[in-house]
């Protein structure tokens, strides 16, 4: 397809990426990283296009972190001089297509196990390679991760002694300091004290403690609060979303990803039925809400999508003083843009109405 | 990729399609619709895969349905002879695009407005075509549709004056009828009500009724109850999945497809970490169960999916009698089937662990 001229040259639905927005987002963090010293390796599960993660090292990222073997695979594409895999990564075929990545970029895994660890070392000894190694804390978030403690520092140890990885030091997800309910403020210290005791530990243990990697979209400006962490993770930050308005993180006018609708039929005075739905918009809620709310209408804000099916949005105009017709073209804003991007094949990057980029979304379904 | 040859051969997550069963329901269906005489239209929502939809129409389907015009590119290279876009079709690119498919198979069209139905007449006379067409009526859904009445019947009588528009009936989607609450019984009757209005209405107006086309998986085999009804276009009964277990459609055991999950961390006791979580299986939640469950593990049933993260299952194993151990791969039954395909890239189809076919998802993300 020849690119589109300008927004009324797309299809409808259509997943649109201000520009001026995205780049003053990447810039808002970027700035950030650097007035507090702090590593940035982002998280490209949001964007999962590689010239996202190459405008995101243009502005100072060490390197890419990604979840997922074939994310890897994809993310190659940036150039990117290093590649976080935060995720434990198992069985014997995804970790020959990990290797076969680490003969193009440096690669360091995150893990919780010596099953994992093992695995690696393994691999890396077949092929002739070195991992860089991450081991998995868990600060309060309870998915995976160890406590820091004995069973910690046995994995570290491990990890050191073995002469295929190296240890580089720790990661956590502070997930958990969010909702911003009446206890983020003792999660958030929870995570405090977790990176103290860790370094304790580390130092007690004499094993080498060079990234202490944490940090949210959430809570991504406090980052610099904990005291010993030196690396920040953010993913959602380079678009935004309803999620993270709620959280407070930022506001609507910085939500740079929408997806483009018509109103396809208004069958019933005051509601009208958007051409996207669950397979759009994915079915994630903003928690908290009730009832759920599957977007927000940035035209129409008083508009209500208070149900969808597969490929239908339900709209509830009735306190919005506008009366749909078929044909409008309405943008939405998803609840949580990381979900709704892995539903799209291409991502429009936009500039008021001129489309400048069309890119493929080549992470979507990256699932291995 | 060579076919792999067994299961063990599988990446995880990978989505699996038991052909034993797949087939089984296939023929369950076929067999009903044949019994009482209905057209089967099958909706290739749920599998999105030219394949399957070849399997349809082997065991008699007229035709096969879809939601998008993309969607129906997709589907021809099932062979099949008639295409229902059961969705209305609006923009030049779209309707170019549905009417260079109706160069290569029959197309009709569910609408309930003049807006599409003018669209569709003038791109028909652009191309010399002729599209079906049905007009698409509101029988207790409040989604899309015009309610029987007099607005219906001034569309149907504008679409049958079209000579681009070939008049076939009407369509409706009866899927309020669900969950099987209290109000369940009252909704049917609606339906059927309404069944008998629009053939009363039709009558009187001397306007053609060849198809009424309505019919949902939930409500299935209760079809042949709505007099007057002929044709049938369910989608969830390929694979079925927790929503019609628990809506009584089916059993565990007629579920077809599941997803290949790895155990990748046990950091609780307890506790097991799979590899998929909403980019996996979808956030999409089985009505009226709270707090919800992500999806039903078939080899640890009484083990409990209570959240999930974009590529994080939380599995609490303790009422199960086992414990996870890292590496374990477990089989997962997704809430809704239809929004999980659409998350992947390949479907690989078994029989014990054979991998007997890999189709890819051609229609998946197919939006627009």
């Amino acid at each position: 397809m020849a690119n589109p001229a300008t927004l009324t040259d797309l299809e409808t639905p259509a997943l649109l990426i201000d520009l001026d927005r995205l780049e003053r987002n990447l810039d808002r963090v970027a700035e950030y990283a650097r007035e507090h010293g702090l590593r940035l390796r982002p998280h490209t599960k949001t964007h999962k296009t590689p010239e996202i993660g190459r405008m995101q090292l243009d502005r100072g990222a060490v390197g890419l972190t990604v979840a997922k073997t074939t994310e890897a695979e994809v993310m190659l594409a940036s150039g990117t001089p290093d590649l976080l895999v935060a995720y434990p990564v198992l069985g014997q075929k995804k970790l020959e297509r990990l290797a076969e990545v680490a003969r193009h970029t440096r690669v360091t895994v995150a893990f919780d196990s010596f099953e994992v660890a093992d695995g690696l070392a393994e691999i890396a000894a077949a092929k002739g390679l070195r991992f860089g190694a991450l081991v998995e804390a868990n600060l309060g978030m309870n998915r995976v991760g160890l406590t820091p403690g004995s069973e910690l520092m046995r994995l570290a140890a491990h990890v050191a002694a073995s002469p295929q990885l190296e240890l580089e030091g720790v990661n956590f997800y502070p997930g958990n300091v969010w909702p911003p309910d009446e206890d983020a403020e003792s999660k958030f210290e929870q995570v405090r004290q977790g990176v103290a005791r860790l370094r304790e530990d580390f130092e007690r243990a004499g094993l080498p403690l060079g990234i202490v990697s944490g940090g949210s979209s959430p809570t991504l400006f406090r980052s610099h609060e904990i005291e010993g962490l030196n690396e920040i993770r953010p993913g959602t930050y380079v678009f935004n979303d309803g999620d993270l308005v709620e959280a407070g993180h930022c506001t609507w006018d910085d939500c740079a990803a929408s997806v483009l609708t018509t109103v396809i039929s208004t069958p019933r005075e005051g509601f009208g039925m958007l051409d996207g739905g669950s397979k759009t918009f994915s079915s994630d809620r903003i928690p908290g809400q009730d009832p759920p709310l599957f977007g927000r209408i940035v035209e129409v804000p008083e508009a209500r999508i208070y149900k969808q099916n597969e490929e239908h949005g339900h709209v509830d105009f009735r306190e919005a003083g506008e009366r749909p017709r078929i044909g409008d073209r309405l943008r939405v804003i998803p609840n949580h843009v990381c979900v709704c991007v892995n539903l799209h094949e291409k991502m429009y990057g936009i500039r008021g109405d001129r489309v400048e980029h069309v890119w493929d979304v080549r992470g979507r379904g990256k699932l291995q």
